[in-house]
């Protein structure tokens, strides 16, 4: 293996070099488990990070740790795999190697896998990135959670809390399942478990307005399954504006519909763009960033490069892109693997890669979710049962399961919150500016 | 309750204002349950801290959220208690008020107890603190996980990880419980949980140093188990140097009795002085920065105020001055409250306080420890066990006593580690500096 030798030795098996260890990355590595390759695995964090239950992180259900794992530890047992955390910089296509930032050589590829996922998009508005912070990170899920305590703890601190709705007034943007899913919590989290927490504000007070330019909240489901979780999250206190796109967002709040709304917690969960994979290789991508990939995940002209997950637009066979979750990443990365594995040993070439619906869940709350697989429709308990075993059966590892398992049993009983701890001490954070107070 | 008000109401009950939320601070509110005052708790924080088993958090063990609490929840059902996240920066004895950063107006108190722990002390070389971080906060733990995983990732990444031993060189300053668990847990991470992790470099190369200017490890011990103690460190690998002080740390590492080491893992796990109380206050103080408190851990002249834990200089019967340990933080918080509930309702002063030592308890790896008290000394597993019981027995919630239970049991039969996430992307670190690579 030559990670940072510019030429490759005589006789060693072909180098996949994978870059990224998501959902995509991870599948790809293992679908090569017993192909003579030497992988190499780039990542900026060494973290797999299960995204889907990114936003328990920031509602204080569960640590960091709970559903992050080491990519060393996840492919341990996998020899031919060598993990390095590095950050990619740029591809050459034509001398094939990857560029990583502060190394002097080039990483060397006979095949390169790129799984880079998704970023924060902000629809051409960067400038609403400092007030509206995002949620794709383990740093963000951990970030927002210090942001949303410190608003409770800032209003706590208010000679007369009620004057300053805008520290306790919530806006979510974007109504897909980050931002239901995120909604549900936060509108829990305020009627339940901060109940007897404080003596000035009763959290009760808290505004969640749950804001999207579309007509329905989770379009990916069926119009009567997105009209019953929104009928759910109103339920729950959370007011839900469709239809209306954000106009504007300043350190003073939102603008939506004409109407200014004092918010000094703006959370970001709506559009994601692909990582700059397309950049790095210079190809033609989508307005989102995504690249124009052929049936076989490859870059057309370039049959050693693939691109999977978040990343690449593949199209489905009702003509519409791939959406960007995980199953589509999972899919894509194994079926890469495959393809390599079949080259490298002298198969014939697989079928175009074709993607498998298994089908959508949501959750809202703690005892409610919505699910559509197929001609299956269900919405209530019974869903959030289910999604409850699919998402601790996709946790990677077992002690994880339990504690996950653990907690989730915890917090259903007690109506408590396990994991409410700011890390940062106050002097990071504006938790007791009272200057405005009147 | 006045927080922001600077004229406290007439026929409204006293003010306690408690000043740190530790075990000290913890101890008194709980002691004031029933009497008719008013508590105001103030931390930089929002949460109380485990600090017992923060080298776990280090040596990824344990998350964060498994040994940190919300004061808030703590203190949940007492309803005579506010708590508020501030960052004091000052007393005014004669007013009888606090000041708080960002803060119009002061908190006035009736009484004041200052029990704001302490702060890592570089022995007058502050310039030593960016090399060799301490473990003190939450963050400090979470940093120093960081800081040793990536020291393994940068040696990873070496064409020739033997040519760079600064990246797997460890030094730990201080021979204390802090100094020889966390060599404990770090040598047993390299031998058992990090070994088939790499490819091109072997964990089982890592050097680990315990540095101390004492003749002896653990010095609160007897000497028979101190000594017992430092051959089982021997044993998993650790080098023990006594008798010299550090003479320098700087970017390349230390020099200690005229050798120089390269490292590049420098930790800082020696004294303490106690956070600046004493500065607020203009009172006598020792040279470590401790105030001399009266009999009744009152300052002298000023009966309304209290100090308790680290920031104070309590002489024990043995005419030496009481550690800063837990044990005497809380004890001493908990003869501040009923001091205060006696005064306010009228009841015969307390006698001085007196310190009752329970005993004495450290671990070394996965299945020894030393324990002592009064007659009693006990070194191996059963100690061992003793530890592990007696510190679940004070992590404060139910739910956490399970979790870490769980978590222990796991990481002993799995020689596994359950947190080993580097919350920060490579660009925040240094991972893959090569530049310096031979």
């Amino acid at each position: 293996m030559s990670l940072g030798n510019p030429y490759k030795a005589q006789n060693t098996p072909p180098q996949v070099v994978i870059v990224g260890g998501g959902c995509g990355g991870i599948e790809t590595a293992r679908a090569l488990r017993d192909t003579p390759v030497q992988v190499i695995l780039l990542d900026r964090v060494n973290h797999y990070l299960f995204q889907a239950l990114l936003y328990q992180v920031a509602g204080g259900m569960l640590d960091a740790g709970d559903i992050a794992f080491p990519i060393r530890e996840v492919l341990q047992k996998q020899k031919n795999v060598f993990v390095a955390q590095a950050e990619v910089t740029g591809v050459d296509k034509e001398k094939r190697c990857v560029y990583v930032s502060r190394r002097k050589h080039p990483v060397y590829y006979d095949y390169l896998i790129l799984a880079t996922g998704a970023q924060g998009s902000y629809f051409g508005h960067d400038e609403w990135a400092k007030f509206a912070p995002g949620l794709k990170t383990l740093r963000d899920g951990i970030s927002l959670r210090s942001k949303i305590l410190r608003a409770f703890e800032r209003a706590e601190l208010q000679e007369n809390p009620e004057s300053r709705p805008e520290l306790f007034t919530f806006v979510l943007v974007g109504a897909g399942p980050t931002g239901c899913e995120m909604a549900g919590a936060l509108a829990e989290m305020v009627r339940h478990t901060l109940k007897s927490d404080f003596r000035r504000f009763d959290p009760g007070l808290t505004r969640i307005i749950l804001v999207d330019a579309a007509p329905r909240v989770l379009p990916s489901f069926s119009p009567d399954l997105s009209e019953k979780a929104c009928i759910r999250l109103e339920k729950m206190g959370v007011e839900v504006r469709l239809g209306h796109a954000i106009e504007e967002i300043d350190a003073e709040g939102v603008i939506i519909g004409g109407e200014r709304i004092r918010s000094l917690n703006v959370l970001w969960m709506a559009g994601v763009k692909a990582s700059p994979a397309g950049q790095w290789l210079g190809v033609e991508t989508d307005r989102a960033g995504r690249v124009k990939v052929a049936p076989d995940l490859t870059v057309p002209g370039y049959p050693e490069i693939f691109v999977v997950g978040d990343t690449a637009l593949v199209i489905g066979k009702d003509g519409k892109p791939l959406p960007g979750v995980a199953q589509v990443a999972m899919q894509g990365g194994g079926y890469a693997g495959r393809t390599i594995s079949g080259r490298v040993t002298g198969q014939s070439p697989l079928p175009p890669f074709k993607y498998f619906d298994k089908g959508n869940l949501a959750t809202i709350g703690r005892n409610y979710a919505i699910l559509e697989s197929g001609k299956l429709k269900l919405a209530g308990f019974m869903a959030n049962l289910v999604w409850a075993l699919i998402h601790i059966y996709f946790l990677l590892q077992k002690e994880d399961r339990f504690v996950v398992f653990f907690k989730w049993a915890f917090n259903y009983i007690t109506q408590r919150r396990s994991s409410r701890i700011i890390e940062e001490p106050v002097m990071c954070g504006n938790t007791l500016d009272d200057t405005k107070e009147k």
